[in-house]
């Protein structure tokens, strides 16, 4: 495999050929046609994207789609795959990380040695790390040993179906460095996919890590036969929960009230392509941890991280009711309907949502 | 109809028996029965219905539901209806509203006569008077003479239907005075039916105005074919505009984080039960204005109120660019595809989501 690098252009490589992964490597290789055409003569980035299995990168490489997750949707026929990671990451500027959150630093240790220097570290993952408790950033950061400013979140309402669909989409680009943010927002800026630029790193993780918690709990209460008032209340409720802890942790509340906050949660919350709102749609039908675990193909992030959202929040004095309600549910063999009775009767409190 | 009013009892009157005066009078008939359990001596509101037409009150009466709305959902067997509005307004202390905005001041010049010295007005209504930009509750003060102090507003994540079903709900009771928004918080709180208190008039009443503004424009894109990335970007934009109004107009921000903001516009946008984002669908599935105008038997609120709204935002130099796409698109054959285009054409801006 060639993979062309002008000294002008910019290498991207993509780490995790998952759904969103493979979409938004498929998203930058059609940012970069756009940057060709709009200007023929200048420099445009070139894509690559990682995969473990070497079926999957076949399938790209050959047919031009990711038959796992999206069969029968043509990538772009620019996007290049390959299953070597050293490959991948040679001569990459700009490094997008779209793997499991648990699994980040072992996967970071190993790929560490193939690194650019310069590297520009975008991350895509949504949650925060067991044990550690440290949101994605900060995990990059300390096995990598570099400093924030070279390291990016990109979040917002973007289901990654929809948007290997081209369908119009919104998203967050941050990063400390202001021009760090304006550079990726040129470099994954497709006719479909408008990024915006923002400083807050931390709003826009936070954001990320707890929406998949609050999924899970509205997918509960769905699955337990409650309409649109009940799901729109606990969307309500967790969002005011996400601010509390994001500003805690040094967060601008504007960030949660936009795209990678409000933006990211309502189109998971309310959205059937979400896994972990159908997670726990299952769970509130009646199924047990164990089957719904043994249903369900790919991660559903919340169950893992809401523990670590939780631990978050006691670090910091924040009260998480409904992070803990799941955690309860998740680790702890609280029944949906147990959960639901003691998160209706703690909310008889006058309404604060202020910060 | 003989309705007993004792001396320390409160006869609350409903006026107005569409889908929501109809389920907030039962709501607070359930209320009152949940007061009399709790404290079998002690005072318990009863509650009466004025609907206009004497059938729907008849049905109430004689069969215990509202025919036009929820057949075969049976009523409290406490609350009485009445075509007659003086009788209604009779002894009552607290007068509930929950007709058209826009027939609100005729009806309230009317009914002006029979109201008691010292009622307590409390607002189901969502609107912006056309021609005169004025809230609900301004319109109230002025035609009634009264201050602002005797002027509640309910709104939240409230469809009707969910409601009727008992499924659970939560709400803001709004009111400047506090002791005001206490009471009805006591008058109002049924088993399934849990309100909040503030003191956030005017950020209730805009958040419950814009919100129908909103869910047109979602419908539309709904009706388009577009998918919950879109439909979350609008419901964030839109509460950003909607925050950005109502703090011009003295709103506290976070109310419109709250239950009566984000809450009731995320049920509204989000709920097939909606006739607003009904109403915005069907015209982006292709149909004309007047197709859906025809089919469609109850008030979509927006429509007329979008243009109130969107002079409000003229009047105190707030941009309003998806309140003004749905102006544009009722009032002056902008077709969806247009509006769509220029909205996302309109978005390329850094994400500044503050007030």
């Amino acid at each position: 495999m060639t993979v062309q690098t002008g000294s002008d252009g910019t290498r991207i490589a993509v780490l995790g050929a998952g759904s969103w992964g493979t979409v938004f490597a498929n998203v930058a290789a059609d940012a970069a046609d756009l940057a060709r055409r709009q200007d023929p003569g200048g420099p445009a980035a070139e894509v690559v994207l990682w995969g473990r299995r070497s079926s999957v990168v076949d399938a790209i490489n050959e047919k031009g789609e990711n038959p796992d997750y999206f069969p029968g949707i043509a990538l772009n026929p620019r996007l290049r795959a390959t299953a070597d990671v050293a490959e991948a990451l040679s001569g990459a500027g700009v490094v997008v990380l779209a793997v499991p959150s648990q699994t980040l630093r072992d996967n970071l240790a190993r790929w560490r040695e193939h690194l650019e220097g310069d590297a520009v570290i975008v991350s895509l993952m949504k949650g925060v790390e067991l044990g550690t408790c440290m949101r994605v950033s900060q995990v990059v950061a300390e096995v990598l040993e570099i400093p924030e400013e070279r390291i990016a979140a990109v979040s917002g309402p973007n289901l990654a179906r929809e948007i290997a669909e081209h369908q119009p989409a919104t998203a967050v680009v941050a990063c400390s460095r202001e021009s760090t943010a304006l550079r990726l927002q040129e470099l994954f800026k497709a006719p479909y996919f408008r990024p915006y630029t923002s400083t807050d790193l931390v709003g826009v993780e936070i954001g990320g890590a707890m929406k998949n918690v609050i999924a899970l709990a509205v997918g509960v209460a769905a699955g337990m036969g409650f309409g649109d008032n009940t799901k729109a209340s606990l969307i309500t409720r967790g969002l005011a929960e996400t601010t509390r802890l994001a500003v805690a942790l040094g967060a601008d509340e504007h960030t949660l009230s936009g795209l990678a906050g409000m933006g990211d949660l309502v189109a998971t919350c309310t959205s059937p392509l979400s896994r972990n709102r159908t997670f726990g749609e299952k769970l509130g039908a009646g199924k047990t941890l164990e089957q719904v675990v043994a249903e369900t193909k790919q991660t559903a992030e919340g169950v893992k991280s809401s523990q670590s959202v939780l631990e978050l929040g006691w670090a910091h004095g924040v009260d998480l009711p409904i992070t803990e309600a799941v955690v309860k549910m998740m680790h702890h063999d609280l029944s949906p309907a147990e959960a639901l009775a003691a998160f209706m009767a703690r909310s008889a409190k006058p309404e604060r949502y202020g910060v």
